[in-house]
């Protein structure tokens, strides 16, 4: 296959039994060299037999529900907090499972509850001793004697989940109706190592055509609690959290390997559970060492089978995807071939673009061929608009992977979907020819980069590298500033608080970004109130360093400062027991090289108020009412940026730039290869001599770029791409 | 005097000498029977000899400056903590007067500063120890070796105040010019006892025509410290606080009393001090009741002279009141015939008029007679308005004092600023008239109430009964509510968790009212995390009583729950760390009782964002974007309401005053004896069958009443009140 062909190669086309017609129809209009099959759809032997190379799914943990339904103590497990009981009486009883999904959760009383289980007061904080509670099978419940009137009663519990997530997920949206529910096995237990090995050896013996096995992912789901649908249909949903890889025989394992045994406690910590929001506890980075561990030793097995078929492994970075972590060291062992990601913006793509030690790179695009979207809205149903959904996705996805590309996109869920769609069939002919611009590009040489590189500091630093707590949060300030910065012309690394504790801040390093709430593993909570952290940063200013701080940046409940920085930062924020305090006055001053493309006042979103100047010299750009919303502050050699909110938009990329500049004393970059109108974004390629320049808005923009050859003009049609030989 | 009068009494006058004509004639048309002087202001001997009866203002503390700078270490001091420098090496110089206004502070070298004062690293939180810092008189620095680079380091450290602060407030808004500096004089010295007791003995002897001594007020002013002008005007200003009755020698008496020495950071505090907001602690509890006990034994004594001498001892409820506290046991021992205070709001004339062990009960209007207001607004001078500024005072006022009434009102300052203000002069007169007929019907008896008792629970409780920081703290909720209630026909006290820690809840209270934010005094912070008071509230409610919550009520960074009565009020508060949790759905019902007055959406000002509803059957009635505004709850036999917000207007003291009815199933309440538009309200006096409305806006206004003769229909014009005997 011609690897510089635009119009075809580099697309994956989920195929659909039953329309082998429109499969093979579709397979050439889009260009594909590539047919899979999703969950829910087969394909059929004309497909297989078809000239393409074939993609089939396979989810190991959920691939025999004979098995599983047979052996239902080797189910995978969660630790579980029931739902808050005030006591009316001396005497509670807590059903565990109320306000749950009981299609997804039994609760486990084989492994002894007094051993692994526990109740605690959390009105006092207290756990309840083992000998005032006790439990019953039957009812599910939980009897608590000698409770104190109004305080609130939980239990810690474990359940095994019987039914597989992401097919649940799939069964209910597409209402499959009767269709047995899918129950997912644990490979903690050698039983079922052993029954995943035969699987796979019967499994790859009946699939002779199958190029690429795309593994969804190893073993263990991200966490999804589901509600009881009288009340809610879903109760937490963290991308990042590995609540799913909990069970008592995982527990029995670690305490073998670590020397100590974590408390359901551990898990549920008061009912924040180890979600990613909260700061990593040293044991959670032990669990999730654990879990990395297992994962790896036993995926590479399955991987090392696959290959002896000549087959090739991918996997998919989502759904069961914990303990996979493509960022840490353990990775490469897996030995994947492929990593393949269902991503919607610049942040998802560039964490797939820059995945280590696998050689094809896959996007998988949105809408998935499903009636519905995940937030339940229309796609291919009446009234979905998916020709628009895609592009307003690739609008963000496409600044991304014009600093850092991909080998491949494709789609997923029922092809018969876009019938009723002939201009999404259209359009996405037309953005695989898009696309694969683009990736050639990239295989003539990267793209120019200023020389300016930017840190974003979290607790989680680089095993989080492009990613938060799933798909995009909006309204939270990391997140929307990672997407900001993930199609900008510079170079972006991942550091955490361990890292500097560890080694210090890396001296190439021109920026520090810190952005997030206060205690959230964005910010960096806790690690606030460590001297080192705060010694290390403002050396790192003092020295001529840029800090930017976004949201509550260093902020902590310690000593007279909130935001720990607050000196270098040049503001704080008032916590409302010093109201009686006056501040500085300011003058917001908008004359500033930061405000230099900005036309209106600032839309940060939801910014944090209460904040006030520390120092007469902090400069003040932009404040809502009496709060600064945008400052300025020389620290020592180094500048920092404070901004009270942060939201994605083409105004507000602009804006970070400038800041990024401003804060590294880079101001001068901005004198080339960068587009006059900031609705517009350019890149520069200089293997292939090639001006890339996109249009970011569904409006047409007129832009301009100061290159080489002089300034050079271009008019854009609404989300276009243009591409220029200079 | 007919006390009966509308035309005369009950009328204070600030004469002034140079003006006697004016006075004489603004005392005969305004109807004072007292004519007073003002800090500023002198009588002549023309108006102390007229019929009038004489107020004479008097402030010990500051009277004689002769002696005060003969004895420079009998002035009064405060602890400092001086701003904190960021250390850029090993060595750090602190310039401990930095920021601050050096007219009104001079460094204490006299108390050694290794024994008296405290250096703390604010990055680590730990004290420096003595050997590591020195003093330098001269330079007036602090120098601290071994520092670690880029933590930041403070200094408490004491201070004389060289400048009495209410003195150079007048100074500085009047410009005294070279007028003499006046200093405060502290009595915890027996020479300075001995100096007033001469001084006042003195002075009783020259003032023979003086009726009344009216003292500003006792001994220590409220804590107000002044900026480097350069920087910033004001620093801190706190009319609840002990700061100012802070030194050296305080100190060393309140250790022989209480077995104890309190430690500079004791009163400073990282930083906060014991300002109003914090939560007092044990030991500031200590302090405050030594302050009280030795200000009520000095001033008794003074008062004690002002009685043998024929003569009446008043006291200005502000200035110098610090100790005083007119709602504590001590009170009535001083011996004091009348309270006077200077106020702006409903609140705050409920403040004086519920003053227990005072014969004479008088407000001090608002604009004081000065060319410009606290906040630096012209009055007087071009651009003011005094007289629409006198009325929309008088609106908040006028509902107070309809449901408690006060005997006197008056004026203070330069009386010649009214004579380019015909109208003012003009209106006066008319309010003075309005003040007497409301008045008059107090003395005839009581007006009716609904048969519900409010309480407003707090960490102050009664000390600061109808109280907060100072004046309107406009966005604070619990001012904002307690402005609101202070013109309801409801009786309203104030307890605190110690209070209740001490003997429980009162069964005649009806509604518990918390409003604040987290951490402060106002919603009562760490007193939430006490499970005593927890089960203590939520017994109250579920025995059937109603408890109200705004803002953040029973806030807590503690276990599963924010709101510590969460599962009374039925929702709670997200903090950022569980954003991947979803919430129960709602919809906002706005069919309910407390909204039958609501016109169009809630205006709630700012209000607590993130706000979730803990249960499904948290009936939400109002919502912003996705988070309830207004919600309320049965919770056992009782009921909940939250708010998350609130602002004083005439709309939300009728959705406040439902709340509350609905809260104590008093719903009927409502049926009569309630003005239809909730613009209006009315106060009905049974004694003597008077029905009075008034209108609390500046446009016309109809209303109705339901009254024991049927509907009765009123128009009013704009600000009237309407008196009506039925």
């Amino acid at each position: 296959m011609d690897n510089k062909s635009l119009s075809t190669g580099g697309f994956t086309l989920p195929g659909e039994a039953g329309y082998e017609t429109l499969t093979l129809e579709l397979a050439k209009k889009w260009g594909a060299d590539v047919i899979r099959d999703s969950d829910g759809t087969q394909l059929s032997d004309e497909i297989i037999e078809s000239d393409y190379d074939i993609y089939s799914t396979l989810c190991l943990v959920r691939a025999d529900n004979e098995w599983a339904k047979a052996n239902p103590t080797k189910l995978q497990q969660c630790c579980v907090m029931s739902k808050p009981v005030t006591a009316a009486t001396a005497t509670v009883e807590i059903d565990l499972l109320e306000g749950y999904f009981k299609e997804q959760l039994v609760i486990n009383s084989d492994d002894a509850p007094k051993e692994w289980w526990q109740v605690f007061d959390r009105t006092s904080g207290e756990e309840v001793p083992a000998d005032k509670w006790s439990f019953d099978k039957d009812s599910g419940t939980v009897t608590i004697d000698g409770t104190t009137k109004w305080h609130r009663y939980t239990v810690n519990f474990f359940c095994y989940r019987i039914w597989e997530e992401i097919s649940m997920y799939n069964h209910v949206t597409n209402d499959w109706g009767d269709k047995e529910h899918l129950m997912p096995i644990d490979p903690i237990h050698p039983e079922a190592r052993d029954q995943i090995r035969d699987y796979l050896t019967k499994w790859l013996d009946s699939h002779p055509h199958t190029k690429v096995v795309r593994l969804t992912s190893m073993f263990y789901n991200f966490w999804w609690f589901w509600g009881d649908p009288a009340q809610q249909k879903f109760i937490v949903n963290d991308w990042g959290s590995y609540e799913f890889s909990v069970s008592t025989e995982s527990i029995r394992q670690f305490e073998a390997k670590f020397g100590y045994r974590p408390s359901s406690e551990d898990f549920v910590n008061a009912g924040l559970y180890n979600n990613s929001y909260k700061v990593p506890s040293k044991f959670y980075r032990d669990w999730m060492d654990f879990i990395n561990a297992f994962v790896v030793e036993f995926g590479k097995e399955c991987i090392e089978m696959i290959h002896q078929r000549d087959k090739l492994a991918f996997v998919f970075y989502n759904d069961h995807w914990i303990g996979i972590e493509p960022y840490n060291e353990r990775f490469k062992d897996f030995g994947f071939d492929g990593i393949i990601d269902g991503i919607f913006s610049g942040f998802e793509a560039r964490k797939v673009a820059e995945c280590p030690a696998v050689s094809v790179r896959e996007l998988r695009m949105h809408p998935y061929l499903f009636p519905t979207g995940v937030n339940g809205a229309p796609s291919f149903l009446p009234g979905g608009t998916p020709t628009l959904e895609c592009k307003s996705y690739w609008v963000d996805i496409r600044r991304a992977i014009l600093r850092k590309g991909v080998d491949r996109i494709g789609f997923g869920g029922y092809l018969h979907l876009v019938e009723n769609h002939p201009d999404f069939v259209d359009y996405i002919e037309e953005l695989g020819k898009e696309f694969r611009q683009l990736r050639n590009l990239h295989h003539d040489g990267a793209p120019r980069e200023m020389p300016v590189k930017v840190a974003l500091l979290t607790a989680w630093g680089n095993t989080r590298a492009w990613a938060c707590c799933g798909h995009y949060n909006h309204g939270n300030y990391y997140n929307e500033v990672m997407e900001a910065v993930s199609g900008l012309p510079i170079e972006t690394v991942f550091i955490s608080f361990e890292d500097i504790l560890d080694g210090g801040i890396d001296p190439s390093i021109d920026v520090i970004v810190n952005a997030g709430l206060v205690d959230d593993s964005w910010s960096g909570g806790e690690y606030w109130k460590n001297a080192k952290i705060i010694e290390a940063v403002s050396e790192f200013v003092a020295q001529g360093g840029g800090l930017i701080g976004v949201g509550e940046p260093s902020a902590q409940r310690h000593s007279t400062q909130y935001f720990q920085l607050s000196d270098a930062l040049g503001v704080d924020r008032e916590l409302g027991l010093t109201s009686a305090f006056n501040r500085y006055p300011f003058e917001a001053k908008s004359e500033h090289f930061i405000l230099e493309d900005a036309s209106g006042p600032l839309e940060l979103g939801k910014t944090i108020d209460r904040v006030y100047i520390t120092n007469p010299d902090t400069m003040v750009l932009a404040a809502n009412a009496a709060t600064p919303t945008l400052a300025v502050k020389e620290f020592q050699k180094g500048r920092s940026v404070y901004l009270a909110g942060y939201k994605y938009s083409p105004a507000n990329v602009r804006l970070l730039l400038r800041a990024i500049l401003w804060a590294s004393k880079n101001e001068a970059q901005l004198q080339s290869w960068i587009c006059s109108n900031a609705n517009t974004e350019c890149a520069y390629y200089p293997a292939s001599k090639t001006l890339v320049v996109v249009n970011n808005t569904e409006e047409k923009q007129s832009t301009s770029v100061s290159t080489d050859q002089g300034q050079k003009s271009f008019e854009l049609e609404p989300f276009a791409t243009l591409i220029e030989k200079l």
